[in-house]
Formats: structure tokens, sequence, C-alpha cells
């Protein structure tokens, strides 16, 4: 048995953290699966998807983070070929990792309680689409 | 067909890397599955888990070199807000990742020789029960 | 329903890039499934998986980072223990991490437009087949 759903988010740019609990977890309770796994997938390249403990704190520190080990800069060969500033946001995403697996135990998403799905959105603002 | 099994474990803190590759076979062994996948997943937010090659060499490197990117420290917005040294140990085990996915191939966990499932816990002795 | 095959292909070393996406887009057009997940796994401990926008720009930079962030070195316990010249290809290994679950939609492996399934492998030349 499978259910797919897509959730759709508008972020405000480079570094935006979204709490998507609620979203999956509203899914899960959709689907009628009482066992199994949710597998949350984020189409586009410049996005990532993962769990942290959704905290004011962390949400600003793992954007922060990432931007200090790959910073933005324009000797990236992705800079040399399409000019559009999202060299770093492309390597961090892939870093990331666009997706996250979780359990589905009793009919619920199986997470900690502190521990939450987050989308992390990673396009600069003179990216455009052509990198989303 | 759905097959769910609790691992549990008594980690010794921050860095401490255990080999989980025995008891998630067996798991697959018990659950009868010929073919399919097996979705290994950390309840809480300071522990990761994933694939290596587990010697005691890289059990000592992986938890240096994160502690080298992602350092611990009193700055990071985490810290400002909860004060329990584990702002680095979040970061850190959401870069690693949560789970890991691996294929169920003629009733055996499909792994490389030379390749394992570990767990890796962050919390430091400090952060308590709320973190984890 | 389940369908599993092998992908198998020669890597040139030490970062070399391949797009997997057309190979996995096959392996799900053969198994006929129409809505469902796919599990693109690494069998070894010195390669990774993941998604990326496949242009040469960012295949040359995503080697070129992870050798920035985690540098080849004969200081790793890995090496001090099996001196193959693999600790940091290890390493880099696990944090990219050796699998990828993605949706099948409609018959179809669902990728955004510049989103592409790559295998990036580690081994460095010296590594020869224990670690691979």
């Amino acid at each position: 048995m499978t259910h797919q759903q897509q959730i759709s988010l508008t972020t405000k740019g480079h570094g935006d953290m979204h709490d998507l609990t609620g979203q999956v977890a509203a899914v899960v309770d959709a689907s009628g699966i009482k066992a199994g796994v949710v597998n949350v997938f984020n189409v586009g390249s410049t996005a990532a998807v993962g769990a942290i403990e959704f905290e004011p704190g962390l949400a600003h520190d793992l954007p922060a983070i990432l931007d200090t080990l790959i910073p933005p800069g324009r000797n990236y060969g992705h800079e040399q070929a399409w000019h559009d500033g999202n060299g770093h946001s492309h390597l961090q995403a892939t870093v990331l990792g666009p997706s996250l697996t979780a359990p589905i135990v009793d009919g619920k998403l199986l997470l900690g309680t502190w521990q939450q799905i987050f989308t992390w959105n990673a396009t600069c603002a003179d990216g455009g689409e052509r990198s989303s």
C-alpha cells in the first residue's frame, strides 16, 4: 500500500529553514498506513530535507555552519559555467541530502520528542529558477 | 509485508561509535522478508546512523573529524538558548543524518565485505536527557 | 511488489563522479512499479550515492570541497592500521552516505529538472581492493 502527497511551501532564500513535521505527520495520518516508512524527498537540487531539534538556535546555527564549511564564492566550477551565485548552495544541499526516510509505527510518524523534520532552502536570490 | 523492531543500546557519551550490523542483520533474518529494504532510524536528535568500515581507526577518525569541522563551543545559537553544551552535537548529527536504508536481497542484509552499519552518539555528558 | 537490479560501473579512482540517473530511471521503468520508492545503495565503504545538478562544474566542485574539508593524509587512525591511503576516502564516503531513496510517481523516477542521481568514488589508487 502506497500513499503519495505533495507538500508545497514558499521560502525566503538561502538558509531559510522550515519545520515540516506537522505536514508530514498529517500525510502519514491521511495515508491510513499503520506500519511502514515515510520518505520525504525534495524535488530540486538547492534544498535539503533532514532531522533536527527545530528551535530558533539550531535553525540559525545549521545554515551558519554550512556557510562556514562551504562558503559562498565565485571560484566554484559551477560559478564559472553558470554565474548564478549558487555553487555553494548546490554543494551544501548535496552534503545534507535531499531526503529523509522515517518509520511509521502504530499509524503515527515516529520521531523523538526533540526531533523534527526540516527543509532547508539553499537558493540564493540571484539564482533564479534555473537551479532550483 | 512490514516488520518493525526496536534496538536499544547504552552509549558512553559524545563520539561513542557502535557497530549495529549484527543486530540489524538479525532483525532482517527475523522478518522473513526475502527482497526489500531495511530502514534503520535513530529516534532522537543527537545521534546518527550510517555506513562505514567499522575498524578501530575509523571509529576514532569519524568523531574526530566531526569535532574538527563542527567544533564544541558556546557560541552556537543553541547554546545561548539552552546552555546544554550540545550545539555541535546536534549539528554533527544533522549533517550525518539519522537513518540508513539498505537492501535486503535473498533474505539477507546486503552490505560490502568492509561495510558496516554504525550508530554514533553525540550527546555530551552535560546534555542530560532534554536533547537526546 | 519489489524489483531489484544491480548496476555495475568502472571508476577512475578518487573523486570520480558518474551520473546514474538514466540507469536508475531504466530500472524503475523495468520494474513496472507505478507508485513507490527506489533505493539506490552503494555496496562498499569508499563510494557514495546522492543527488546533485550533474554538470561539469559541480562534478569538479564536490570532490574538491570534500578534499578540502576532509583532506588526504597519513595521520588518520585508519592509516596507522591499514596504510592504504584511504582514510579520508572512507570518511568522505560516510559523510555523503551510501544511498538515496527517491519517489516513483506515475511509473517514473521523480527528480527535479536539474537534479540528478550521482555516484562518487573515493578509493585511492593505492587502496587496492581491501577497502572498496
